[in-house]
């Protein structure tokens, strides 16, 4: 037989793995849907110049692109093609790509739509994304988003409803996570103070290991990254900051005494964790100046979710920006939002066998098919099983008994209704509770009951 | 401002279609489910030579094909460059393509997984498929299909089961059909019984036309399309084949008499309009030897069904096909199954405005905010709304009540809370139902109540 495969870093999903898949976005989604936040959902081809240059140039180049339809080459130079440069010549056989995330097509939506949205706009959205990335474990070329941004508000009280949001999903998920805050402009503000908002980037890197390699690591690699010793030295009270909260924001406002932006920053996250007291949030909720985040278009707070169990990256993160419908042309529309990582979710869920029982959907009724005549009188019967919501299935052939209560087995049917002649004769119908081994004969509608108080 | 848009073809979703097609995607997905099919879903990406030849020569055309990631020029020849042959040159620099439908992938699915599949296998799938057809009015690039399959059974108590299944989704809609059937070896066996084998499509594709231009009028067409004299004279028979569904049966017994293949397919139709006595069937099922359609691996049953009060074309079709995973090599699995066109039915429930009104999900409570005092009140209070699964929001921003309450009237929320002292002294609410004008003041459980039992 031809081997059949589908491209790598892609995956089929089985019904199990479905079932598992809706309990993830189903709850997400309503949780979404309780704070006012209503769904979109967006072509999966942009056109590229919509894509191009939003992600660095990193991700310019992991952009799935599409090519032309029709004749591609129509138009096309031989000098384009003996450039053999595929970034030149790509541009002139291709317009669309696959979409690389959720936020960019957003805010393309908000621009082209600008005119039908009521602002501030709440919207959600769960859809798969595509990267060239090489495959590896965790890491796949398909994957889905599960997004949740507000457009058109400054206000720090979406700050609050974002975070209350991650907290009432990974608390219905059974899932204890650490959310961690940081501030854009506080990292902003500690370059300025250093003289060295040029190396923002290598700063916050070194940062980012304090936990892992001490602040006599972090030391050692910002001189390898040849940042000078009075800089690292005013480094210091940063890196050994410690304390509350309350504690940090305090030390924060004298270090960044003359940033602006610095300390327009403390003053942000001293409303932000002033608001959080107010409603009852169950994840420990921690300021960590650490936290950077690849994405450089967030402009205030920067957030992001780890599980407390399971090593596994951050599960959700997301932040504020300022800018993002102004690379489309439609300025000072300030936005907050968060992606939550079905795929992370679905694993941590998966290792800490966190998902509940109800979740198959599976069929819950089998009616044993003997013949002709037994069949006619369960066709005549089926339906009010499947009128109640119970998912039920007659065996589509006159197979040998044992074959179809193997097909039974196999599919973890609860319920498996055997119909015969005193069963037709009566009006009744006789079915085996799996799990118990059980046996009954009973009305249709007495039934149809039980097996939903059992089961459904 | 730059222009921004979409691919042509192309749609977003606002929130108001997001919640009607929600409508249309959980009714078919409810009804597949209680009939026992579960859900998969495959990449969107497929290999191309999964792709390739299953859908004809302008089927091939139609496929959008992904540019190779990484230098895709490596490894390109100048020779297969000068050519200039866009069909040779994309096969060595794009390797992947959108799936076309969800049948092939379905297919490739059954193939690649067959060790852990339980046969009969009873899948659905609701899904985006795209095409590079030239976009036209409700003609799209990207659009959604809605397929159950049965892979596994020859029964004809599956073509039974699709059939139940057309008419409850329908019925839930309530959309008027009309469920026309044929099979695909009555066909062939008059073609065979004609001496027109090769010829099949043409005569077909006259027949399809009796409606609209009467016998007469096909045997014009057949005369053009250079059928002869005496085989339209043995045609005439089946063109004016009136009557009953079992007279009709009754009459081709006679003239297939000569074709195996023919009256094997009148056995089968009989059978099938044999079982469909005894369900009830709200709708009209006809057979109609006209019925064709254009893919080619059907073998069996043909299924098409059609609005009777819309013309918009087919809104589901499908039928049965002997070969399908034989494609891959797996042979001797016969499958059937039927698509739903969400897009089609969407513009059909839109045109006779039969979206029930409960279809949206939007915002039910907004709480005005008037500062920092009342903004403390609700936060302390808001909870126990969203608890219940009233979508609840607050506006984030101390705006003028004027510019709140218009956002409140476009965004339509029936229920507006207004929080003063009183209101915190007393600790309840007041609120307004704007549909009826009447202010409320109670307490916060009052209120859920109240909401719950006039909107929810």
């Amino acid at each position: 037989m031809k081997k059949v495969s589908i491209p790598k870093g892609t995956r089929d999903y089985s019904p199990a793995a479905m079932a598992r898949r809706k309990y993830i976005f189903d709850t997400i989604g309503d949780i979404f849907n309780v704070f006012g936040y209503q769904p979109i959902e967006t072509p999966a081809m942009e056109n590229l110049d919509t894509l191009l240059g939003k992600y660095g140039e990193e991700g310019d180049k992991l952009l799935f692109k599409i090519l032309n339809s029709g004749n591609f080459l129509n138009g096309i130079e031989n000098a384009d093609i003996q450039s053999t440069d595929a970034g030149a010549m790509s541009s002139k056989i291709s317009e669309k790509g696959l979409r690389y995330d959720l936020t960019v097509p957003f805010a393309r939506y908000v621009v082209q739509h600008r005119n039908e949205i009521t602002f501030p706009f709440k919207r959600y959205q769960i859809q798969p994304v595509w990267r060239a990335d090489r495959p590896q474990k965790g890491r796949y070329r398909e994957f889905y988003q599960c997004d949740a941004d507000i457009i058109g508000s400054r206000s720090l009280l979406n700050e609050l409803e974002l975070i209350e949001i991650i907290d009432r999903v990974f608390d219905r998920f059974s899932i204890k996570t650490c959310i961690k805050i940081n501030n854009r402009k506080i990292l902003a503000g500690i370059a300025e103070i250093l003289g060295e908002s040029s190396k923002l980037t290598v700063i916050t890197t070194a940062l980012d290991k304090l936990d892992k390699i001490g602040s006599e690591g972090v030391t050692g690699e910002l001189r390898d990254k040849g940042i000078s010793d009075p800089v690292i030295e005013k480094l210091q009270p940063i890196i050994n900051l410690s304390g509350t909260t309350e504690e940090k924001l305090n030390n924060l406002t004298t270090i960044l005494k003359d940033s602006e932006t610095g300390l327009k920053g403390v003053a942000e996250m001293e409303s932000l964790f002033e608001y959080l007291k107010i409603p009852e949030i169950k994840s420990r909720v921690e300021l960590d100046l650490t936290l950077a985040r690849g994405l450089n278009y967030y402009t205030g707070a920067i957030i992001e979710v780890q599980s407390d169990e399971v090593k596994i990256g951050s599960v959700c993160g997301g932040g504020r920006y300022d800018d993002l419908t102004g690379i489309f042309g439609l300025e000072n529309v300030s936005g907050v939002g968060v992606s939550f990582g079905a795929d992370r979710i679905y694993d941590v869920l998966d290792q800490l066998d966190l998902y509940p029982e109800e979740v198959s959907t599976g069929t819950r009724l089998l009616f044993i098919n003997f013949g002709e005549k037994e069949e006619k009188y369960i066709l005549e019967n089926i339906s009010p099983f499947r009128d109640a919501g119970i998912p039920t299935e007659i065996y589509p052939d006159h197979a040998k008994i044992k074959k179809q209560m193997s097909y039974a087995n196999q599919k973890d049917i609860p319920f498996v209704a055997l119909v015969g002649e005193e069963e037709i004769n009566k009006s009744v119908i006789s079915f085996k509770d799996m799990a118990s081994g059980e046996q009954i004969k009973c009305s249709i509608d007495e039934a149809i009951k039980l097996i939903q108080s059992r089961y459904v």
